[in-house]
């Protein structure tokens, strides 16, 4: 995780574990191979690239994208669609053609304890973390493919906000595009008041 | 934005405009709203407190969380509900009990580069960001309207992940609770390979 690539921040593994650890509240095993992943996935992209960033699990992986590249969920650069695969992919925010990385089922044989965590096989107190970690540093990014990806149109734009409406029930603004109440409102919300 | 509550970082303006340009790309008005609206959320919640978050919009808030409590979009304790309101909730991570803020659209009036940014009611290029950035600090937590609340049941949970399985087609791991072919072979990935 040390070669400087698309103008991003380079980490050594041990100033990546730190800041792991800061953001995601511990170093678990999938942010840290989500470094590796970012790492591989810039360098199938041209220096400079403005990147977008697509996270095909809501599990760790993207939070290795907010600590590494530009893109964040709130800004609109990183978006997750859970198809279940641990993969993540980087590319050209208009072309949508940049690179995807996942893990190479074929070469855990060597790394037990990764492919042990990483297909559920243990449970989180079989598990030997010390190991764990030892084999996610030295296997590196030798267990990861990477393929050239062109993101399909629909995928790659933000949802920009349109015009705003204040909700006749609740008083509170949302997007116009939805006419009446507010999907809050119409029992569509998370949550319920106390205290009223 | 100086009061310390709930054990979790305390900011002043200053700092918290730094670190928002450096997360978010750019220190944009709904994070720095987003960050009165975190610290206000956290003091209706008791100290201590082990919490989660939601939030009701996509666009620029999960970044104040992010930001300025222990939830992130990949270690699960953030989650978004795209209802398009500008709000988010901190709560107990259990009992779903806790705290939503939202904007207080009748606070708005005098101040008019919030408004008129909020309810988009100018362009980008029309837009007076000294002026807004000046409001936004002036205003502070009076615009703001918190509210108890309950989270209820359905939205509080993690996924957890299932036993996995390997997609016949494809050769990746993908949670076993899918039978047959992964997501993404039935034709629900966002992408197209490259140089096959």
């Amino acid at each position: 995780m040390t070669q400087e690539n698309n103008g991003l921040t380079t980490h050594s593994f041990e100033e990546y574990f730190k800041k792991a650890k800061r953001f995601h509240g511990f170093a678990a095993p999938g942010v840290l191979i989500g470094g590796f992943m970012v790492n591989k996935a810039k360098k199938g992209l041209p220096v400079g690239t403005l990147s977008k960033s697509l996270c095909e699990t809501s599990h760790c992986l993207p939070d290795a994208l907010q600590l590494l590249t530009p893109c964040t969920i709130g800004n609109g650069r990183l978006r997750i669609i859970s198809l279940g695969h641990f993969a993540l992919s980087i590319f050209h925010k208009d072309a949508g053609i940049g690179s995807r990385v996942s893990l190479d089922l074929t070469k855990l044989e060597p790394w037990s304890e990764i492919r042990d965590w990483h297909m559920k096989l243990k449970t989180k107190k079989e598990r030997d973390y010390k190991t764990l970690l030892r084999h996610i540093r030295e296997a590196g990014e030798s267990i990861l493919l990477e393929r050239p990806i062109k993101i399909k149109p629909g995928f790659i734009g933000q949802t920009k906000l349109r015009t705003m409406a204040i909700c006749p029930a609740c008083g509170e603004s949302f997007p116009a595009a939805v006419e009446g109440l507010c999907l809050a409102c119409r029992g569509e919300g998370p949550y319920e008041r106390l205290g009223d």
